[in-house]
């Protein structure tokens, strides 16, 4: 729509596309639920006068509200292609997200990043993306690219890129280091989001005079004051891990709800399915006391203005035709969601297209030379050892000491006291990379787990009870092009494989459901005592969370930061 | 402050310029008002913690303030250079200004424009400019420029330019007039200020899908309720003649105060000093009932979020120490002002330069040339007349129709019944254009006053008794190159000369109120009985505020736009 056709549009000289009638408008720019009409043309708002439109909509009295907006998340935590993702939380009302490809970047660099802005541009939802700022996220395993400042500027052209994604190096910053302060005066005068979990005082000072802008890793209440008393936006996050609405919203008043928003950070299939999406999170907020139409503010106009989208988070003239049909306000009930004016769910039920369009291929990932990694067999060198004791529920380990059980001078899985062989292998560049350690808690009594998702390099991961199961684990994450799969006496009993960089399905939500169902069933059929153990799993290599982590370099020490030998006495 | 700097500063590895102790800061981003250290290099806000500085003050518990900002102003209004604009708000806690340089436009077009970039430059305060959308402002007279938008092209790349000036010529907008929409598309993405009073329905809405973000002419609650709903700002406007702020008060609300701001639009010399700038605003809000933080947040932030100047209008680390130092916030009294961390104002003295840089020299206006106007007497070649008729302390006039006095077949002033000759002599191109007409409700009963203050082309308009007297008052104005005069029986009685364009002076306040005082007192002496007889001058060539006008082009019938004979049965 030009110029000239916006303005006969809005004065009835030219028809429409949409006419809503009797509708209830949850305006958040003049903070009133107020009476209307409200039309739309070539996917824009034109004005909320009855004009002649090529379709009229009688909503009865239903509320009229801007789609929500998802602030900071990583579409790989749902495991789906982005066309299945939005597929899922289209329905619920989410009109747009702003994505950290952090993941895939990790696995596949620019190349990562790049399938996702192209996979983005067909989808039903609005994807933004920020440009992730910490690839590798740390030394200390081999991950599959590596972005510096140079690397990064290819993304300063690109529409769809925001800015500079959770600068999760906090003390790079604060130390000076010059590649992250290369990656920050690029992105000078965008927006710059934050990752500080506990900064405070001068460090946290010094974290926000160096540009950035956000947070969204606040847990407690006195820590959120603090940032957003210095400027900061708090991204208030109900993830599938990590949930700080309850603790958070307390901070929010009139005079600051502005400066606050909502961000699901990682959200796992199963929760978007049974819990939902940034919906979710509004109905809690307006069951905890917050009023409708502040927690509209907070599901999308503030997350529109922090990021510059001026056309997102509300609806009047000029503004995207992003509109939820609401029947009840303070349940937060869709029965409609239109994107850029196009109906594209009604009643829970998703309308556009799941796939991703053809010429978008996802990129290759899992390289593993076989010939390099023949033996994984551990030598009984020392005397005790360190094993990985894990916390259920958590993703920190214990570090603890135990005696090995050694059958013909190899160190092996002990059943009878929990401890399993684990391996980490560098599937990136072929360099045939394999960590080996010992951890406690998992509870096999036979067979392997493996997976390609492991934070944050995304090597693959597995544990079992004996070395053929735990090759053969892994072998078949690699035959896949990446997945997770149960092995049992060398049969595969259960497999999702993940062909999208090793992290991502190209399957539906149920049958990545069902999948991940079995997955877990098989692994408890076999004595696991987790509740989820891949997610488990996939953090047992996340160097910065303490105590003990294993990667493809080796067994590493979270608490002092340095590589640690096996065995305690060494 | 380079980045390394920045980041250092905050830890306290450099020590920071300024350290302000004990502070109560008014935390317009958090909504709180808290106790705090607060610290400043390089004019930027660097952290609230008690970090090493140069220098340190104790603020003894007094309150810090961010400055304010006007968001809509003329500077002309003020009769005053920028520097002693500047000199006179800075103490009052103004810190910057968006101006639109209109008046200046209409008599010396781009070259004006630049006068007032030039002068700014080196101003006390930060002067952003919106380019002036209107000028000329109608054909219905002479200006002393054009502005199209190729013109217009050369602000786009002027870092002080924010977006295009308050369009006024909203009939241009609703019928497409290719200029005006040439306009709107060349400032596409930038801020773009309105001016629609009484606009509605489809015709707002119109208005507002062109791409018009706020509006300062709501005089009614309801009007300005609805242009809020369709997502224009809302500037809330305390000038010398509008005053808005009691009508509109109750609009704002905890959920849309972020989109309401205050400004002045046009405020006269007297007023700066005896009323206030935008803290008389903030002052009066708060004692109708805005609680102080609000009121903060509608003086500086929301207008710098508004105008996407990100580093004004809040104290958080990375923005301007642009900071105000408060006694009493209630009452909001002003004890420092800071700009860019330099103290510029202390106890309501002004501490800085008061004269423009030498280098920038205002550029002449006021070209009449006499041979083309040597003869201003009026021929009775009808019956009665149209006469103008003043509506005291209104800019509206009446259309009366009275018998004229005529002497020698030419028809002149009647003291007796007040009918008074009145002239519009085009002073820009040296055309010689003179419009004729008369006007009752002056009052002089001798002597002629003169001005080149005459909305919006601002040529000499001028009215009195004899025209001997008048052409005496005009030529005396083409002397000062442009001002203000009194004429009695010949004689220069009372003069205000504004040597640039016309429209401002180059003395101090005090002078210019001195004068202005003088020429009110002579004007009545000669039996004026207005209030503010050069104030109500000043609109009478107005033509698109009804009902009758006169420019140099002739006299103006302004219900119909269209121009009208003096004799009413022609």
């Amino acid at each position: 729509m030009n110029l000239t056709q916006k303005i006969r549009t809005a004065l009835g000289e030219e028809p429409a596309d949409l006419l809503f009638e009797n509708a209830n408008l949850v305006n958040v720019l003049s903070g009133e639920i107020h009476p209307t009409a409200m039309s739309v043309r070539d996917g824009v708002i034109v004005g909320f006068n009855k004009i002649t439109a090529k379709e009229t909509i009688d909503l009865k009295g239903r509320f009229l509200c801007p789609g929500f907006i998802d602030g900071h998340l990583h579409l790989e935590s749902s495991m789906l292609a982005i066309p299945e993702f939005a597929a899922n939380v289209a329905p619920q009302g989410t009109t747009a997200v702003v994505a950290d490809p952090h993941e895939i970047a990790n696995v596949l660099g620019l190349e990562g990043i790049r399938y996702i802005i192209e996979t983005a541009k067909d989808a039903a939802i609005r994807i933004y993306i920020m440009a992730s700022s910490c690839v590798p996220a740390t030394p200390f395993e081999t991950s599959g690219a590596t972005l510096n400042a140079e690397d990064m500027a290819t993304f300063l052209d690109e529409p769809s890129v925001l800015g500079l994604a959770e600068v999760m190096n906090y003390p790079g910053v604060l130390f000076q280091d010059p590649d992250v302060l290369a990656k920050l005066r690029l992105f000078k005068g965008r927006v710059i989001d934050g990752h500080a979990p506990g900064l405070s005082g001068i460090s946290l000072a010094a974290y926000v005079s160096a540009g950035i802008g956000s947070d969204h890793e606040c847990a407690y209440l006195d820590e959120a004051r603090e940032k957003l008393r210095l400027g900061m936006k708090i991204m208030i996050r109900e993830g599938s891990a990590a949930k700080n609405l309850e603790t958070l919203l307390p901070l929010v008043n009139e005079y600051n709800s502005r400066n606050c928003f909502f961000v699901t950070d990682d959200l796992e299939p199963n929760d978007i399915v049974e819990r939902g999406h940034i919906v979710a999170i509004v109905r809690k907020a307006i069951r905890l006391g917050l009023h409708p139409i502040r927690a509209i503010q907070m599901a999308g106009l503030n997350t529109a203005q922090y990021f510059g989208l001026t056309t997102l988070g509300a609806l009047a003239p000029g503004y995207a035709a992003d509109i939820l049909v609401l029947d009840d306000l303070e349940r937060v009930t869709i029965t409609q969601v239109y994107k850029a004016g196009r109906l594209v769910a009604e009643n829970g039920r998703f309308l556009g297209l799941r796939s991703p369009s053809e010429a978008v291929k996802p990129p290759m990932s899992c390289r593993v030379d076989w010939d390099k990694v023949k033996d994984i067999s551990v030598k009984a060198t020392g005397g005790s050892i360190r094993v990985i004791g894990v916390v259920p529920g958590q993703i920190i380990t214990e570090s603890l000491v135990e005696e090995p059980k050694v059958v013909d001078s190899k160190i092996v899985s002990d059943t009878d006291r929990d401890i399993l062989k684990m391996v980490v292998i560098e599937r990136h560049k072929g360099t045939g990379n394999v960590g080996e350690g010992f951890i406690k808690g998992f509870g096999l009594k036979e067979g392997a787990l493996a997976s390609s998702v492991a934070h944050d390099s995304h090597n693959i991961i597995a544990v079992g009870v004996t070395d053929d199961d735990i090759l053969t684990a892994a072998k078949e994450i690699v035959a896949m092009g990446g997945g997770m799969t149960v092995v049992r006496s060398g049969e595969i009993i259960a497999r999702l494989p993940l062909p999208i960089a090793g992290l991502m399905s190209d399957q539906g939500i149920d049958e990545v459901r069902a999948s991940l169902h079995d997955l877990s069933a098989a692994a408890k059929e076999m004595g696991c005592s987790l509740e989820n153990p891949f997610a488990t799993l996939s953090f047992m290599a996340l160097t910065p969370i303490p105590k003990l982590k294993l990667t493809d370099l080796g067994l590493f020490d979270s608490e002092h930061f340095r590589f640690i030998s096996l065995f305690a006495d060494a």
